[in-house]
């Protein structure tokens, strides 16, 4: 193991993430609401432990490489690390008391989860709550595959990265060079950011209103400043507009950078991005049709509303118009799979993503096959890609894992008092990065009941959802230490 | 496809089934309550259509061969069968009205689910009812087994059948001749059956009571022929017998076929046995604990009841001895849980089988292996039994096809407006061929409310349940019938 290297490298996520809350400075001085002294605070002690960091690093002898082990420590080290100082903001300036809270509030913001332990959000100063949206946006895409973007000669072999911190099982690298392809993917990412701010701004959103709705929809966060989330506004050109960057966001950043050079025909003819479009129409028409009569009495409103959750859910922004949890059972459970769903891999949304609903699909069929022709060879094919079998296997190892973890927790919340739904819904919507749940935990309510306990077990679920599992898991196996 | 032999084993059974109503025709001219005629009157019409179907099986010229798919329609169809004439003495007597009620009352009878539509159990004429748990008993090892053990000499290639019935994914087959392997399955079966006949009528129950239960416990079906189910007795000796004799069911029986044979460490050693005596254990603490202090005010009776219900429901026998829905949710889910692993694999139970648990573990811990050393060559092996790459391969495919059918099953139930709880449980009770589910299936009331469509769906899935969904699934799936 290089430690040199793990050091310098996750000194300058430190650097990287003082720097990153400057702007969130710039708002507190704007709005002179009593947070600018607590946020300069922590910049000044990121900096400083962003320097620490290094020196060791930059002292020892080090190759500079980065491979399998490195990747995976960096990673799962990196996102505890900003997590921890990115709470200092909440926790310095007491606007969120306890340290634990702050913490589980800054998880929630890079994981792009969006659940909140805040029962009144429009009592935080603004600077503080510009810096709890923007850490969507910075964990939206991967906070280092953002340092790759920003230093692409952050070290050799920093494929490894990429690959622990990007969502989905699928990995096309855009161009040979990886900082190359994060300074890519950024741009789409900038892109599609910019694009929301001006449409959200010229319906009639406030400025700072559309930049903290706009890091939660691009980021699929979900974080609101409004206690109402996106309800607060009552306007459904709103919602509409967040619907659409909603879908946007949910689908695979790879193929925008295709589209926008010209080859719209790979977005179009992509497996998982039209499995994507027939799976949110079918949730809307069931939902609206379920809502339709029992909560709203009018077909417009109902797809509207339908179209919205639905969207939110799936690409795990988690916004709110309405409390869904009012809802009938029908629409809830579609919503409850729905999360565990997701969207697209190579997207910012959380979930088990549906490529991998597509490979459970090819692994039933080519054992219900074998079953037949116990002899024959079969090559499994998505659209124009040949599966291999490994990446089969590797999802399904993912999966049952995934699925383990999910029932594991469950039992734990259970135990300690919460009723069924609640307890699932916890855990489904921390795990998939979603944000609100239902019962105890739904949009009209919050994460601030839960024990201790449970706050740091569902912290972990949406680092471990974010990291897909194996990044995290891999540091607690032994075999990954030995020798 | 050799039809001549389909239709001649297809005959057969039915003939079979003929002569297994004779008891229950014994039992109801003994009590003299009216269901005689209707026993009567279905043992002919069975035996008719056994003959009938046969006669073309003769005429054919067919090289008596039972091959793959042979196999697979001869255990499917044949299920389906003897569910449908199994259900002609409730339907032709009267008891049960509409035909529909009878044959899920008859479905969940062979696959040892116990779920039923009965709303007043005690009404039901004595022949009728030991028709009715006499098909558990039939059912529990197989009744192809059966008529394998019957007539050894059935046909060549039938381990395909033996296969296709037997329950898990390990077919270790006692001796090189199936039909040999069949009797002595058998043997063992009845063996155990005699000892809790003997047991319980010591203990004091009335004959008659004794063997309902018994056939409920030994093929985990569960039906009583009392609405309180076991709860009618208020015996914690009765309770406790059934309670030993479920958890002995629940066990491989091959196991037991070993230990007879003086070959007792076969057993203890054995690794899902083990992680059947684990996972009971635990349970019976985790549910007993919560039910303490909140239910009973006795630690013995909190013992008891958390005892009898973990080993009803992990066996899938489904017995009641009280109302556990109204247990704490905790244990609900608890309960949930057992309800999709069931017990071993090669018992009378239903479920996913805790062997294919422990083959969920090995599969992620080579999938994290792997992920660390990418061009290791990973043995897997459980106990002394290395693991092909195929099984693997086929627990992934099973286990992600259970969930599929599970998850569309709900939410084609809550579409019809059921709530969430018992969507959910009346899916998973029948799916796993356990009997009562929670909420508005739960113990203390019954499948009668359900739509017809709805009980359609659940029979199915208490057959794809019992078979293990490959049976069933492969006939629907269009490359079994090319060629």
């Amino acid at each position: 193991m290089d430690f040199g290297i793990i050091l310098r490298v996750l000194g300058l996520l430190l650097l990287i993430e003082s720097a990153s809350m400057l702007p969130s400075f710039g708002v507190a001085l704007y709005y002179q609401q009593g947070d600018s002294k607590a946020l300069l605070l922590s910049i000044i002690i990121t900096l400083a432990a962003g320097l620490i960091l290094s020196i060791p690093g930059r002292l020892k002898k080090s190759k500079g490489m980065i491979r399998y082990k490195e990747g995976f420590l960096i990673v799962g080290l990196g996102w505890i690390l900003v997590s921890l100082f990115g709470a200092l903001p909440f926790y310095l300036s007491g606007s969120i008391q306890s340290y634990l809270d702050a913490f589980f509030e800054t998880v929630s913001g890079f994981t792009t989860t969006g659940a909140t332990i805040l029962t009144d959000v429009e009592a935080m100063p603004k600077g503080l709550l510009f810096w709890r949206s923007f850490t969507h946006w910075l964990g939206g895409m991967g906070i280092l595959v953002f340092a790759m973007a920003l230093l692409p000669a952050l070290g050799a072999g920093s494929l490894q990265i990429y690959k622990a911190e990007a969502t989905g099982p699928t990995t096309n690298k855009l161009t040979p060079k990886i900082g190359h392809t994060a300074k890519m993917l950024y741009l789409v990412y900038l892109i599609i950011t910019v694009a929301q701010v001006i449409t959200l701004k010229i319906a009639g959103m406030p400025l700072y209103d559309t930049l903290i709705h706009t890091f939660g929809t691009v980021g699929t966060g979900g974080f609101s400043n409004y206690n109402a989330s996106v309800g607060h506004f009552q306007n459904p050109t709103f919602e509409w507009i967040i619907t659409i960057f909603m879908f946007i966001s949910g689908a695979n950043f790879t193929l925008y950078y295709d589209a926008l050079h010209g080859n719209i025909r790979s977005l179009l003819r992509d497996r998982e991005f039209r499995l994507y479009v027939v799976i949110v129409i079918l949730a809307i028409v069931l939902i609206a049709t379920n809502i339709n009569h029992v909560i709203y009495h009018n077909v417009v409103e109902s797809i509207r509303q339908s179209s919205f959750h639905v969207l939110s859910i799936t690409s795990t922004s988690g916004f709110a118009a309405t409390d869904f949890d009012q809802w009938p059972d029908f629409s809830r459970l579609i919503l409850l799979l729905l999360m565990f769903l997701g969207a697209c891999a190579g997207s910012t949304a959380g979930g088990i993503k549906i490529i991998r609903l597509l490979l459970v699909f090819k692994i039933i069929r080519k054992e219900l096959y074998r079953l037949i022709h116990p002899r024959a060879v079969i090559a499994i094919r998505i659209g124009d890609n040949t599966i291999s079998e490994e990446t089969l296997n590797n999802t399904a190892g993912f999966l049952f894992l995934y699925l383990l973890i999910f029932l594991v927790s469950t039992i734990i919340l259970l135990a300690q008092g919460m009723d069924m739904l609640s307890g699932v819904s916890a855990v489904a919507t921390t795990l998939n990065n979603v944000g609100p749940g239902l019962g105890q935990v739904g949009p009209a309510l919050n994460f601030s009941t839960l024990s201790d306990f449970s706050k740091v077990l569902l912290s972990a679920l949406m680092l471990l959802g974010r990291l897909e599992i194996y990044t995290l898991f891999i540091l607690i196996s032994s075999s990954f230490w030995k020798r």
